[in-house]
């Protein structure tokens, strides 16, 4: 009676657009592409820019806007905005401005984090901006007002990854789950030092609310602990994206075969493919170079439309 | 490391307290019990104080007090308020003011519309408080910024439903998915006459913001047509609930045999057990009269542990 069939026409064939400022969410591409192998994904990483967390609101705001538009163009059916900052900040006003339904990292991690806690203290590991944000603390108060907060900032956590990432890691060099580059002595004493802040509060859930981290999370288990139940923002969106487009009959069918599309705002494609293929899993083809002023240019487009700013 | 033992010891075998103004919520323990046949329910509706739609949020939140402290006495291991208006008004209270976990019937339902839309127009059918509150608007914003929100109070279906239960269901009446007792042409008629407002939105979703709704979900999904979800929070938090439990490792073990317990503020019993059988599904055995001054009493009792007010 009321729907249009106009506004409901099949788009599961059309790819997932994922986004962040740079390599991080590879680790959310990644999820995507191991538990949905048939959907097609379009990655933009506007490295050029990145980090993200270090600019004013208004600016990452803008970029936002400006790269989603540029997934919009993709004719991608979903939007994944793969950085914890970049949620934070434009969420709701992604999801406003398109008619592709955009997914956001912390409020699937929030939500695993609330349901798993059974001592209702949960920590959350995030770079220093997201934890000043107060996002996590916000929607998990959302969620459950009687559940204990924990953030502790961990800049240093992506320091580490952003150094090893960019020293180079060799052609062959593969991120596996369960055995991990990332897992040495070193790191694990790291992982002690910046976590102290969260021992002794009865937490039994912790957040990675960093979409770097799952790269840590061998070295962060062991050091939490077999009673501390370790969420990771990507894991969860993923499922979060799965259920949506299960729901809403998006999914691609079992028949299709997957083309992923890799894009950068940075001149260096090759670093990017380098970092992209460790994380991702699998060879970067034909890295695409998308300039910062091009994607200005497609902003100021009024075609794109916008919903309800 | 940080998990204590003491506060996670394994709390499986307790009951599940479900609580409503009346007997609306039993349409939630009915999914409840369908779903998780293992799991004891101690239900109590607050019949002598019903409805909480027509009082003010203090006195509702001062209710949701004393019911809930009156559970947590019972050694309940969740407190699930099928009620939308005590949601509405007390849900973040009783979440900081009990140690185990409360979940409302409103963030579910929400969230099922939000996953199921691809208009990305969610109607929500609700009493005229509900409705007034904004509490659904809130919830479904709060997911998705860019989702239109259309509020349609039909105060009448919950008179209807009322009028129907008081006036007696006949001792062999019973309520059944898909032969409805509820589904007359008059019924049809006014479920089409009350959803006008929904025309013509493009809606694909509607929400059964009340626990009353349920008895009248086949009249509606026939007027709103097949294009339409029709999302039950009945069921939508039974999901939640079961999530919650699973990922907690709090469900019942499978070989628990259900105890469930019935009690009613009201001195009135019989017409409560009449309308709770109509609902859940199966005969009420002995259902208990909690008097008003023993809730007052409780509420007043210092050795119940306030988390975080």
């Amino acid at each position: 009676m009321m729907a249009q069939p106009t506004k409901t026409a099949f788009t599961g064939d059309r790819p997932i657009g994922v986004f962040d400022s740079g390599v991080g969410g590879f680790t959310v591409a990644r999820a995507i592409s191991r538990a949905m192998p048939h959907e097609s994904i379009v990655y933009i990483g506007d490295t050029a820019r990145c980090p993200y967390g270090t600019r004013g609101v208004e600016e990452v705001r803008a970029f936002v806007a400006q790269v989603g538009t540029w997934l919009v163009r993709q004719r991608v059916k979903v939007i994944v905005i793969a950085c914890n900052t970049a949620t934070a900040s434009a969420l709701g006003l992604a999801q406003r401005m398109f008619d592709v339904p955009v997914i956001g990292v912390i409020g699937p991690g929030a939500r695993a984090a609330v349901l798993a806690t059974r001592t209702r203290e949960i920590g959350v590991l995030a770079t220093d901006l997201t934890i000043a944000s107060g996002a996590y603390l916000r929607a998990i108060k959302n969620l459950d007002a009687g559940v204990g907060v924990h953030g502790c900032a961990t800049q240093r956590f992506v320091e580490l990854v952003e150094s090893r990432l960019a020293g180079g890691i060799g052609a062959d060099a593969q991120w596996l789950d369960g055995a991990d580059l990332f897992d040495t002595p070193e790191v694990r004493a790291l992982v002690r030092r910046e976590t102290e802040p969260l021992r002794g509060l009865d937490i039994d859930a912790v957040v990675l609310g960093c979409t770097h981290f799952p790269l840590l999370v061998r070295p962060i288990r062991a050091v939490l602990g077999r009673g501390v139940h370790v969420v990771s923002s990507a894991e969860e969106t993923m499922r979060e994206l799965h259920e949506m487009l299960a729901c809403q009959g998006h999914l691609a069918p079992s028949t299709a075969r997957p083309e992923h599309r890799f894009a950068t705002t940075s001149e260096n494609t090759s670093a990017f493919a380098e970092a992209g293929r460790f994380i991702f899993g699998s060879r970067l083809v034909d890295v695409e170079h998308v300039g910062i002023d091009e994607l200005s240019r497609l902003a100021s487009d009024r075609q794109i439309r916008t919903r309800r700013l």
